[in-house]
């Protein structure tokens, strides 16, 4: 399977994954999951929001039933592993469950989730949040790529009914329990030396926009003094997030910008920039951006919210019975907060009840095309999940007779 | 004159000026310049660079010439003043001149330089570049806009030949002297309080690309101290530069920056940015991009040349005599340098004797809508700029006997 993924949206110069929502890449990745689950016999759906579902079972006789799952779709020139090893690692898990012979007393079903990165139209986790109703149908259909095509137009050419997304009570019916597997993105496991943990919930986390209004002017000519230059405050508000998420043990990056007119000789009229701040706890990102809210306000800027998610928590007695089940006796699977957003993360929201597994990354690096996991560690994550999903599923064969 | 002007290339939105060379603005632009030329009975040629020249009197028989002028095009979002006040103040020069009876000795003309913002093809002064040699045609047709048009497939969509371009010998040997009036670009003559000053230089100035390298990751889960984030270390270049020009008694900018991925969540994988310095002294200058470079050098970034121009004089004998003829007995005209280039400074590369005049700018601001300048401030530049031609063309009247 991952040779066969790899060459679907790799960018030749960069080597890194271009995998955009509504794309000519994302229908060949489509295409490969539809042929996998072909291959297994599974039966595949979609739901209104453009997420796929592959069963093994019926669901609606049957169910809910457990669903593994991930997505396959990339922020710019990312890594192979950000979503794609979640969904391989499912298929895998099924192919184990079935070689060790069994019979899943609840259906079991593979789902990957369309637009997760939110690279094409901005917003992450699209095709979750359209699922579970926490995005409108009109906001979704509005927004826009780089080039100004709408996701409705989008929608349109991909051959899908742009009237037809929006919350799907009939598929989230299905869903009895979810199973995130998914690469690590940062060193936590490779800290604890250990394969694979299970998350505990993701991070309180938000985005502001910070606006800087300057004056534009002659590079070559405007004493310093009578100079009002936003790249200066833009320069100050960098530092400042950086020194306050080193106090407040917290995450803050300044990763945009955007710069009028973005001359080389001319002071900028305006600069805006962007704050991804995350904590371990709500207050401490909070103090983050009040720091820079600080900085910003003293030269004339403001500060404005663009998102924020308080702390996700997953099952937390779900995540115990999988950290116990997975480690050695007396040795439970470790278990680790993200400070990253995940659809899991939208489902558990939504009230279902939701786990993660995470894979060692030896590096921690992420969203890069250097983003790595060994081989014996996605091995130890698939017989992770398998297990899971066997215990959460039930064997109707154990619970035979033998013949 | 300038109520004509008023409306062409003007942006509703911003209320700036977008003027670029070989476009539907630049034509009308060009076509307002050849009704004026004609309304006044003078001769309308253009060079080899495209660069327009309006001859009262026939410089090959009577010539060289002596040459008034500026341009037409802008930054973008620039202001009403920076180059068609030369042109404006050139046309009512001649206008003045006529009104009092002189029959110019030497022959007069009015020069339009085309694309001397650069604001298209990012070179500045391309039109008196090419007409002097400064830049070959070969670099020239090669640059390109921001869309991927070259400056040649731009020169045919304007009817013009490509092949054409180059150092124009002809129209070179024809002008004596070139006089450029343009609008103060600081606030030099509103410290001195006089409304026109004789430029006597351009201060060395440069620009520098600045390639700083980093690790692109994931902005929700890796550490701060995993972080290689060229968007730090691009803050404190910005403060560095900014605080080596105050020392240093210098100016230096970071208006232009690119940011890779540019993603809100992502930590950037590259930042490249550029500096632009300019002093009164080389060495200054020089001493502003050592300091900026230590910084960069220490995080793995290199400092690349793009452009290096050193101090330009302009005839000196001449600004002395200009000064003196625009001031009263014993009170010559206040001199000053400039930091910002002119075609005046390509020409006077080039050999050709030359000298400014400036108009003061009550509040310095340039390359911006609100770039200024009184009306009766403009009216002692025409007043000037005909003084000067005077002066320097000589009197065919004044030297017959009386009839």
């Amino acid at each position: 399977m991952w040779a066969d993924l790899a060459p679907l949206g790799r960018h030749p110069g960069t080597g890194g994954y271009r995998r955009f929502a509504w794309t000519r890449e994302d229908a060949d990745l489509r295409e490969w999951f539809a042929g996998e689950v072909a291959a297994r016999g599974m039966e595949l759906v979609d739901d209104r929001a453009g997420n796929l579902w592959a069963w093994w079972g019926d669901p609606d006789r049957d169910g809910p039933g457990v669903v593994l799952g991930s997505h396959l779709d990339s922020v710019p020139d990312g890594g192979a592993f950000d979503g794609p090893l979640g969904v391989v690692s499912a298929l895998a898990a099924v192919d184990a469950l079935r070689a060790r012979g069994l019979r899943p007393a609840r259906p079991l079903a593979v789902a990957v989730f369309g637009d997760e990165e939110g690279a094409r139209f901005g917003v992450a986790c699209a095709g979750s949040r359209l699922l579970t109703g926490a995005m409108t149908p009109d906001r979704a259909r509005g927004l826009t790529d780089g080039d100004g095509v709408s996701m409705a137009e989008a929608l349109t050419r991909a051959g899908r009914d742009p009237g037809h997304v929006g919350r799907d009570e009939e598929t989230l019916r299905r869903v009895g329990v979810f199973v995130e597997l998914h690469v690590e993105q940062g060193r936590g496991l490779d800290q604890l030396d250990r394969a694979v943990a299970v998350g505990t919930g993701i991070w309180p986390h938000g985005r502001w926009r910070i606006d800087l209004p300057g004056e534009a002017n002659h590079a070559g000519t405007t004493a310093l003094d009578d100079r009002h230059d936003p790249m200066v405050t833009f320069a100050s508000v960098v530092l400042a997030a950086r020194g306050a998420a080193a106090w407040h043990d917290a995450l803050a990056t300044c990763g945009k910008v955007a710069v009028v007119p973005n001359g080389v000789n001319a002071v900028p009229s305006a600069v805006t920039a962007w704050l991804d701040a995350r904590a371990p706890r709500a207050d401490a990102a909070r103090a983050v951006v009040e720091e820079v809210a600080g900085v910003v306000e003293v030269h004339g800027g403001t500060v404005t919210v663009e998102s924020w998610t308080d702390r996700t928590s997953f099952d937390a007695p779900l995540a115990a019975r999988l950290a116990a089940l997975l480690g050695p006796p007396g040795s439970p699977a470790p278990r680790l907060a993200t400070g990253a957003g995940h659809d899991a993360g939208i489902l558990a929201a939504a009230g279902v009840p939701t786990a993660m597994l995470f894979v060692r990354n030896p590096t921690g690096v992420s969203h890069a095309p250097t983003e790595h996991a060994e081989r014996a560690d996605c091995h130890a994550g698939v017989a992770a999940l398998a297990e899971v999903a066997a215990d959460l599923s039930g064997d109707l064969a154990a619970a035979e007779p033998a013949p």
